[in-house]
C-alpha cells in the first residue's frame, strides 16, 4: 500500500495532545487527522504514526505523521483534501509519497524542539497563548550555562514524568541554546526580554524540554545555582527537579529523517 | 474625584468588543475593567470612557481608558490592582494620575491601528488569532498605491459600517503605509510573505480600517484597479466598497493626546 507522510502545524492550545485517546476523551491531532483520512478512505481506519506524541497545548510547526492508504494519491491533492477536512487549529503543510515501511516515529533521528518565554510584570495577552511567562529577571549568562549542562548523552531521570513506559531514560542532546527572541516588526513588544530555548535530542521523555525549561528559569532568576541543577541531573530523581514550565510556550519545530523519509520518484508510487 | 488613565492590552479573540452591552450580552473589555474598578472602589460603579470601541475579535497594544474614583490611589497599586481582577487576556500595561476632566475618547488627537495580513496557500495556525490570512499574491507596489489613495481628508461614507451614529463620516488620515513584516526569530515563518497596514486618522467610522484592508486585498491581488477604487471612495456608497477583512488581524496600536493627557505631578493628586 503506499505510505505517505505529512508535515503538520498545530496550535496546542485547544487539542489533547497529539495522541488519540479513545472516545469522549477530548479531541487530538492524531484523532483528528485519522478522522480526515478515514473520509479519503471510504471510511476504512488509517492508523497514523506521529512522530511526537506532543502533550495538551504543545504547539507544532513541524509535526511528521506517516500512514498508508488502500489508494495511491498525488500528494498535492492529499494535502490540499486533508486541509479541507482538518480543523482550522491543524494544517498539512506538506505532504509525500514515500517509501514503503516508513513510520514517523521509529525512523525519526532527532527532534528540535523550542520553548519561548517572556519575562516582565505583565505579559501582552496577545503572547499568553504561545509563550510561558516568568515575572523575574533571568541572567543570559545562567540561562546560558543551565542549558550548556544538558548537551551530550545523560540519564535524564530526574526531567521524566511519571507515566511512560520508557525502556532507557538516557538521550543524547546535540543542541541546548538560550537566546534572546528578536521581535517581530507586526506583534507589540513584551515589557521584558523574550528567551528562546532551543533544544534537540535523539529522544525525549515526558515533559523533558519543558522540565528544562523550568530548571533555566530556576536557574536564571538566581534561585538555583549550577552545582545544584548538576546534583539533580546526576542523582536521577525527578522529586528533586524543578517543577515543568506551563506546556503554551512549547512548540515541536522540526524532526529529522534519513533517507528512508525521502520522497520517492512519481513513477515509483503506482 | 481623582481621575486616572490606563493603557490596555487585550487579545479580543473572546471579547464582543470593547463596549459594554448590558448584562448576558457577551464579555467586553470596557464590561470587565468596570466590574474590576467596582471592587476597588467598595462596590461603587465607576464608569469608564475607552477612546477606541473596538469590535468583537479586534486587539488593542494600546487602548487608553479613563475614569474618576471615589478615592486617590498610587498609579502603580492601582495597575497592579486591577491586573489582579481582570482576566488574562486583559492587561493593563501603565496607570497614571491625570488631569480632571481627561476624558479618553474625546481628548484623543488621533490613532493608529495595524492590520496583519499573512498570504500564501496555508496560514500557519498558531496564527490564526493575531493575523488575518488569504490565499493570493498580493502586489506590493499595488498595496502600496491603494493605501495612498486614503491619505488626507476625505468623506470615508463608502467605508462606513451601518448601526454607527456619527454626525459626519469625513475623517483625515495622516498615515496609510503597506509594508512587509519582518519574521520574528520565535514564530514560525509563514508560508507566503505577512503584510503590514499601518492607519492612523483623528477618528475611524465603524469597521473602517477593515474595509480598507478589504480595498487592500482587492487591489492587491489585481482584481480592482485603482480608478475603481478612488471612484467608490468618491461615490460614498458602502455598497460599491468591497468587504470589510476580519477582525481578527486587527490591532489598536496607539492613542495620542495632547497635554491634558498628561500625568500631574504626585502631589497635585490629592
Amino acid at each position: 500500500m503506499p505510505t505517505y507522510r505529512v508535515t503538520l502545524a498545530y496550535d496546542g492550545t485547544d487539542f489533547a495532545g497529539w495522541q488519540a485517546q479513545g472516545a469522549g476523551r477530548g479531541r487530538t491531532v492524531q484523532g483528528a487527522l485519522e478522522e480526515a483520512l478515514a473520509r479519503l478512505a471510504g471510511g476504512t481506519r488509517i492508523p497514523v504514526a506521529g512522530a511526537g506524541r506532543t502533550d495538551a497545548g504543545v504547539h507544532a510547526q513541524g509535526q511528521v505523521a506517516s500512514f498508508r492508504l488502500p489508494t495511491g494519491w498525488d500528494a498535492a491533492d492529499l494535502g490540499r483534501a486533508l486541509n479541507a477536512l482538518l480543523p482550522a487549529d491543524a494544517r498539512v503543510l506538506e505532504a509525500a509519497a514515500c517509501a514503503e515501511g516508513f513510520h514517523a516515529r521509529r525512523h525519526a533521528l532527532s527532534k528540535l524542539y523550542r520553548y519561548v518565554m517572556d519575562t516582565g510584570p505583565v505579559q501582552v495577552p496577545t503572547r499568553r497563548r504561545l509563550a510561558g511567562h516568568v515575572p523575574w529577571t533571568l541572567d543570559e549568562g545562567r540561562l546560558r550555562a543551565a542549558a550548556a549542562l544538558f548537551v551530550g548523552r545523560h540519564d535524564f531521570a530526574s526531567l521524566a514524568s511519571s507515566g511512560g513506559s520508557v525502556k532507557t531514560t538516557v538521550r543524547t542532546v546535540t543542541l541546548s541554546e538560550v537566546k534572546r527572541a528578536r521581535p517581530a516588526s507586526e506583534v507589540p513588544p513584551a515589557p521584558g526580554p523574550t528567551w528562546i530555548y532551543e533544544v534537540e535530542a535523539d529522544g525525549f521523555l515526558r515533559k523533558m524540554v519543558r522540565s528544562m525549561v523550568g530548571a533555566l528559569v530556576e536557574a536564571g532568576r538566581g534561585a538555583w545555582p549550577l552545582d545544584r541543577l548538576r546534583a539533580a541531573l546526576e542523582a536521577r530523581d525527578r522529586r528533586l527537579w524543578p517543577a515543568p514550565a506551563p506546556a503554551r510556550g512549547l512548540t515541536l519545530v522540526r524532526v529529522a529523517y534519513g533517507e528512508e523519509a525521502t520522497p520517492e520518484r512519481p513513477g515509483d508510487r503506482e
